[in-house]
């Protein structure tokens, strides 16, 4: 096992504390999702449930809520969008797991989706939770009244990461590439699969908790730097951790003949790439000062992390 | 060949150049999406519009754009959603056709998604296409900025129509049931499956298009009771048509095992059924007087159409 390689510098913000609490005010929220919903006697559902509340890092709702705060919102006013955002990643989890796509049979120390149920319900599920993720949003808008315009903005900056111009389109790339593949080619299908989702998550949050132009700019290129960043700590964890530790199997990656950064750059460099992604992310949270923070820890836990 | 069942009545409305004309501009507008977009050169946007412009009859958008004139709008108020609804019923074939789900190689008479591509690619092309769907109508509603709020209703109807409560539901209730079914649960199916996009078609052109709660509500009632006809018929067609006219194999669902208004209640009884539903569809059409005769005689196409 590799210890963090990311500096650790002396803050009094007690990091782990947020985000056991974060984390938790989350499992909450997604946890009452469709809980007591009258439905057919189907296993959509709990497949949606199941997939949902497998234990993930819920590291875009955390995002969107430290975004929100940020920019002087409360995190009352983007508890649904926060949700929505772990919809829209679960099911790219579910439908990336798929035999067609990585057939993966392991996903945060579970069987994943089509291997607990079955295919159909695991593609179905998947595109339920797609779809609830902008009704949970509309809904909240709706109900909210107050500025509608701004929840409209924030369902076009999640479906256009989340789709052909986003996330979409970054699992296309990485599933039709192959070893022959430059870092430039490399860095667009990280930027499209993962940096969309978490750039459109911090600045979902900075729209609805009031942020003007130059702060909602501002968190999107944090954003985008740490999207890319966490990527390249996938590619590392993926080679260097153990499959009790990442929830799934070590090496997959190579197993599929994929090139990654750190088959491309070697592990030292890809490590301190990252590191300077985290050191420019950061330079662009002075705006915020001391509500800046948890965007600060968030930044350096990703590259942190041990999965 | 049978011909047409539903007694014919006379109207000075021209019907089939209405609907010639409507497809027409729906399909111009289809034809638009993502024509010019600068992407990476994978299958997925090709993939997309492979499906879009496989030549469907379009008739959601053109339920959505008859509901918003008859409600007193235009149509330019509401094509985008009309598009959209396009988007979503088009990704629901593509997964539907998939190997995990109804396996089907033919579709309006071309190779499926996945068998002019490859399954992965098809995956993805409905997933991009459902969420294009939302990013379509957000950017509509955020250029328009005249009534956000309304425009967010439209998102949250269409999303509650298309997801769990809704077409998923209907679909995943549909591939888990054999022929222990009784007519209720499979009036369910349809509704689910069939009926609420059609039901949601008609009430979000109604709701841009001005209507008052009265029209939306009758609107709503008229959907859904086309929507459960549409349904029927296609099981009759199923087993009467010819492959050639509507384009998949005839009898798939005989050979699938599944049950069906046809096989649980006889051809003529399934007819009459459908007749009946048109009839108290077209009750509801009583408020919108000459502006509700594309509506009536959309309806009536429902039962008559041969494909």
């Amino acid at each position: 096992m590799q210890g963090p390689f990311y500096r650790k510098t002396v803050t009094t913000f007690d990091f782990e504390n947020y985000l056991k609490g974060k984390q938790q005010e989350v499992n909450a929220a997604l946890e009452k999702l469709w809980k007591d919903v009258v439905a057919p006697p189907t296993p959509l559902i709990p497949a949606m449930r199941y997939s949902l509340l497998a234990g993930g890092k819920r590291l875009r709702p955390i995002l969107c809520i430290a975004g929100c705060e940020a920019a002087g919102g409360s995190q009352a006013d983007v508890m649904p969008v926060a949700c929505a955002l772990e919809l829209v990643h679960t099911y790219s989890l579910i439908h990336d797991d798929l035999p067609a796509m990585d057939d993966d049979d392991l996903r945060r120390g579970k069987p994943t989706c089509h291997k607990e149920f079955d295919e159909a319900t695991a593609v179905l599920a998947g595109d339920a939770l797609l779809t609830a993720a902008f009704e949970t949003i509309a809904a909240a808008g709706c109900d909210q009244r107050g500025d509608a315009l701004k929840w409209l903005e924030v369902i076009h900056l999640v479906a256009r990461a989340a789709g052909y111009s986003g996330m979409v389109q970054g699992q296309m790339m990485d599933i039709s590439s192959g070893k022959e593949i430059t870092l430039e080619e490399l860095d667009t299908i990280y930027l499209l699969k993962t940096g969309a989702l978490i750039e459109a998550s911090v600045q979902a949050g900075a729209i609805l908790g009031g942020g003007g132009s130059g702060e909602i700019n501002a968190l999107g290129a944090y954003g985008r730097k740490i999207g890319l960043a966490f990527q390249i700590v996938d590619d590392i964890l993926d080679v260097e951790g153990k499959t009790e530790i990442i929830g799934k199997p070590v090496g997959s990656d190579q197993a599929h003949e994929k090139a990654t950064g750190h088959s491309l750059m070697g592990r030292e460099q890809a490590k301190a790439r990252a590191n300077e992604l985290i050191d420019s992310a950061l330079q662009e949270l002075s705006l915020f000062g001391a509500k800046g923070e948890p965007l600060v820890a968030l930044a350096r836990y990703i590259v942190n992390r041990r999965r």
